[in-house]
């Protein structure tokens, strides 16, 4: 990993705006900028104080190519931690090409993705599970997956698992101390304390390892699927939650082959809604498709809506699905409720409990479902302070330290040799040093970062 | 036109990226943000000086929304003049969008487009023309547009406008002062003097009058239309120049009936190649329309290519267009080289004066078609500093400010009263003054500044 050279990228997004700003990091970055760099009021760039601002023209050839801000960071105060200069200049991509040419003619390299966030990795800026968060809060697009992508970035988890990881380096000392006294049975490492220690450090992967189910749905938004016998009105039923015509809708029962998904978000929170092809026998070959789609998208889904017709309520149907997913929550609904009376509405409540009445096509009873949805999916999972892991590579690691928890303590149990427990705790050691990068690879680094966006 | 509200919009280009730019001006843009901004290092961001950069959390409910840079720019030391506060966000559109919502509901209003530069403008941090180079260079993507807007930007030709305008400002004082004497038959303006500046006006609008041609060109680009008969190779021409395959090509005469057109950009400049249908006798409706439209897109070329076919070679086709069209200059090209003898083409040269030969198809010749043309159309009209004046309304200006010119100048030759001089030096000064925004009205700003971006 060099940081030798002075990398530079466009940090705003590509096109035309009002301004653009382009990120120059490295050892010569201010020297390199201060080169073409013309200042309204005379001074020198380079002697400048950090975290100041200055007004002048990016000069190429004695021509002045743009009147530019460039703001200065000195190392270690900037994001890097290296010496950054950023340029703002006009939002024409024509004056970001040429200024991004002229650095890179002077020597200056493209940065690759994730490049600027990697050497503020490298440079002790932030560890690697922040590191990682700076993406997530970049992608985030709900409230929810915001906050844990920010909690994240401010240390989260990562504080603590570093916190327990040096109490776990700590007795893997004395224990490997032990083995240089192995002839005298002497014990540095008191077994009691190390006992807790390793309880402690269970606990807390265990529950971690918990919050990632909820984790990883809300990064990726819960998977709703609307189920039902054709015709019911499934795709109307879609439409009206997303508010507009994104399924095709027709009387013509079977309209729906293909799964239509979109994505809305309620209360903060992504739902990812698949409208399914209605359930049946059918000799359509392209409908029996549908059909077998829709068991394979009810399997991923988090729940269940199972939508009747109010005139027609099968509840043979409901069963069926219920039996076929027992693991699945189903949340049985009434469409068409325009159509009902008083009456009608009673007498099904009493056939089937807590069932939903709504109008898809008249849009009414949509947001009480609404309600239901985020109160049901979410179920206090959010709220507080509780720590989620989001992302599969913490989980990745955290299940492996656990396992290695695990052997220690079933060791000591056992009255394994200290020698043998030793390999355990650096294991463990190792994948707990994985989640904050105490311990990395090249390759490791690589497929981290190349998920950035460049410039970042 | 109020400016005491505080104004904020999105400065960078809509969508993902590493950082995003919020600008905030007004007369309470800092403490709205203060408001709002927890910075790491306690310190009051009111109490800090321009110019300086401050890291810290944007915080919305004691919740943080995001980790930011606060840049501070103080009136008036700031791009409008006012105090500005600029949030460096990290790019994801929710965080945007939050911050945006945070300031809006604590009383800023959503910026109008190009409301910042028209703040600019009132605050008389730059005139009217410089302001509207500002849009100019956003939108400039190439080299010769590009400088035309900087120079713009620079003061350019609005300096020495305004200069004049002060000078004949100052003889309308002395000629409206010599009304007040009437009776008494003196000269307070000294008319040899007056006429000598009178001539210099006119000297100075002509020249910037005839460089609006060139400057039109260069703002949208030189068109030049690609003629001849069917199947000659025009669209097969086109996507060698453009180095992509833009229009389709066949070997059936006839292929193209819509004019295709697309920019490239040659030593600078964007040329507007315009593809025709190919000009012959049809009784094909759609392809007659199509030669129709090869007539008009003719008239409105700068420059004809007139391509031959090198195995069938019709000089009477060329002189028709050559006759239809007296006024363009007419290149003409002979394709297919490839299939041609050295004495072929010595032949054809000798029948066609500077006869340019190439292959479309093997993309031989093409280079030097295009030094051909950059030479050919700019011809020197963008060399040295010759200020050119590329905006249509300040070509008006000119026009109309020359008009009440030369009325002044043939009032003094036929010895016009001093009052309806006057009037007619008003309308001068009226006029010129519309440029560089001496004078305007709500309208005027209205219609210039809603072409701008937002953010600007």
């Amino acid at each position: 990993m060099q940081t030798t050279d002075t990398i530079v990228a466009m940090a705003t997004p590509p096109g035309t705006g009002a301004i653009a700003v382009i990120r120059v990091s490295g050892p010569d970055a201010i020297p390199l900028v201060a080169r073409y760099f013309e200042p309204v009021k005379a001074k020198n760039l380079t002697d400048q104080k950090t975290h100041t601002i200055h007004l002048g023209h990016i000069v190429k050839k004695n021509k002045p190519l743009d009147k530019v801000l460039v703001s200065l960071f000195k190392a270690p105060n900037s994001y890097t931690g290296e010496n950054v200069a950023e340029i703002s200049c006009h939002g024409s991509p024509y004056i970001q090409q040429q200024i991004l040419q002229l650095l890179l003619d002077a020597g200056c390299r493209m940065a690759t993705p994730g490049e600027f966030t990697l050497r503020a990795f490298l440079n002790a800026k932030m560890d690697l599970s922040q590191a990682e968060a700076v993406a997530d809060l970049i992608a985030s697009d709900s409230e929810a997956s915001h906050d844990i992508a920010m909690k994240q970035m401010r240390g989260g988890f990562s504080n603590q698992i570093q916190q327990l990881r040096e109490e776990l380096l700590n007795f893997a000392s004395l224990i490997e101390l032990e083995l240089d006294f192995s002839q005298e049975d002497v014990e540095f490492a008191d077994r009691t304390q190390f006992n807790e220690l390793l309880n402690r450090i269970s606990e807390v992967l265990k529950k971690l390892l918990d919050s990632f189910a909820v984790g990883n749905v809300i990064k990726n938004g819960i998977p709703i699927a609307i189920v039902g016998k054709p015709n019911v009105g499934k795709s109307t039923l879609l439409n009206a939650l997303l508010n507009e015509e994104r399924a095709i809708v027709s009387n013509i029962p079977g309209t729906t082959r293909d799964t239509v998904e979109d994505q809305i978000n309620l209360g903060g929170i992504n739902f990812r809604f698949i409208d399914t092809a209605g359930i049946r026998e059918t000799r359509d070959v392209v409908e029996q498709i549908g059909i077998e789609k829709t068991f394979d998208k009810i399997e991923n889904a988090k729940l269940i809506l199972f939508l009747f017709d109010g005139l027609d309520i099968d509840t043979d149907e409901l069963e069926r699905i219920k039996n076929k997913f027992p693991n699945k929550e189903v949340l049985p609904i009434c469409n068409k409720m325009d159509l009902l009376s008083k009456d009608d509405k009673e007498q099904l409540n009493q056939k089937i409990p807590n069932l939903i009445f709504l109008s898809a096509k008249h849009k009414e009873g949509i947001t009480k479902l609404e309600q239901k949805l985020s109160s049901l999916v979410v179920s206090g999972a959010l709220s507080g302070d509780a720590t989620i892991v989001s992302n599969s590579r913490h989980y990745d690691a955290l299940l492996k330290a656990l396992e290695e928890i695990q052997k220690v303590k079933e060791g000591m149990e056992m009255g394994l040799s200290s020698d043998l427990m030793a390999i355990d705790i650096r294991q463990a050691l190792y994948h707990l040093g994985e989640i904050t990068g105490s311990v990395t690879t090249d390759d490791l680094l690589g497929n981290i970062f190349s998920n950035f966006c460049i410039g970042k």
